[in-house]
């Protein structure tokens, strides 16, 4: 039985992350894929109470090491207990976020420094990543007003512009050096987004079959 | 307005940190001095939600790494939130366990490596330690079968005796180490441990005021 693979979709909010993953749902289906899917920080029951802490709306405020520290906890939780055996089962898995987020959102956003973030990530992931990722790459300003749009932002959600900036920049430059993330422009039409994805997806895997 | 003092409690499972602290109370009562007592992890509401993960049995392992994540993500809450606003204010504090403990348990019980422990404890503590600490320095077959004595024993507390053992070698060349940490010797009579105690405090008492 071969092993199954990790894909994970990335981006800002209001990039089209879960119409991503629609896609790429269906598209696993159309080929007979067995898979699940993830969403971080969460996924299994011990790191959905770390993310309903990372979530909550407190008078305490959420120093920018605890936040860190839980989303590494909760990605420890989620890819021992979950992903790590479904893929050895032979089953894929679709991840909406994993750990490029921490390294654009605390790293880039959050201005934590590399030698905090690498330690945490080396010790956590042990050279474990995703077979392919997604970056829904989208000007803030339009991400932020498409999540407004939708409903109330979450603490996170109702940083400053700056943040995103810092955020979305990270994120390009490990798309520039890892070959495994493939940027699509989630800035334009829905049929575009979806002709980029559907691309990319069947590119990749007609060369990993 | 002078800056309050930290004061820490380490030891192992049934070594008296209770009735130490109960005494150190007492004594910085009737010295006039105001004060707060903390534990760890915990201490701040949403440090206590991690206490309640890190404590929680579920049939979800806890990840050594995620453990780790989430003591230090507690002590970064109560620290900033807890501990230095006490402090600054002149108030002291009373710690039941502290830093000390995850070096101890983390890193000697659990054998994490010192490269993933200290870029975390820096981060999250950036220097700030207590001026005080009483180790309650006791074998581990005494200090559990006391444990065990008073109730049932948690998840941590039920782990193996070669555990406790690197736990306390760890506690014991921190002490050797840092002037800070005094040893008091737990396994004697509870007379003799509360006379150890009283001649620390007092001693260290007269130094500081």
């Amino acid at each position: 039985m071969n092993r199954g693979k990790f894909i994970v979709v990335e981006g800002l909010e209001g990039a089209g992350k879960s119409t991503a993953i629609a896609q790429i749902s269906a598209y696993l289906q159309s080929q007979g894929i067995e898979f699940i899917t993830t969403r971080e920080p969460g996924g299994t029951p011990l790191a959905e109470q770390m993310r309903a802490i990372v979530k909550s709306e407190t008078d305490e405020p959420l120093t920018t090491e605890a936040e860190l520290l839980l989303m590494y906890a909760a990605r420890a939780q989620l890819v021992e207990n979950v992903i790590k055996p479904a893929l050895e089962k032979g089953v894929w898995v679709i991840g909406d976020r994993h750990d490029l987020s921490s390294l654009a959102y605390q790293g880039g956003g959050r201005q934590l420094p590399e030698t905090l973030l690498m330690p945490i990530r080396n010790a956590v992931l042990q050279g474990f990543e995703p077979d392919l990722t997604l970056l829904m790459d989208i000007d803030p300003k339009i991400g932020l007003q498409r999540a407004a749009n939708r409903g109330e932002l979450d603490r996170i959600e109702r940083m400053e512009l700056a943040f995103f900036e810092r955020t979305r920049a990270v994120y390009l430059t490990h798309a520039k050096i890892n070959p495994s993330i493939k940027i699509i422009d989630a800035g334009l039409s829905l049929e575009q987004v979806q002709g980029q994805i559907s691309s990319v997806l069947t590119s990749w895997f007609n060369d990993v079959q």
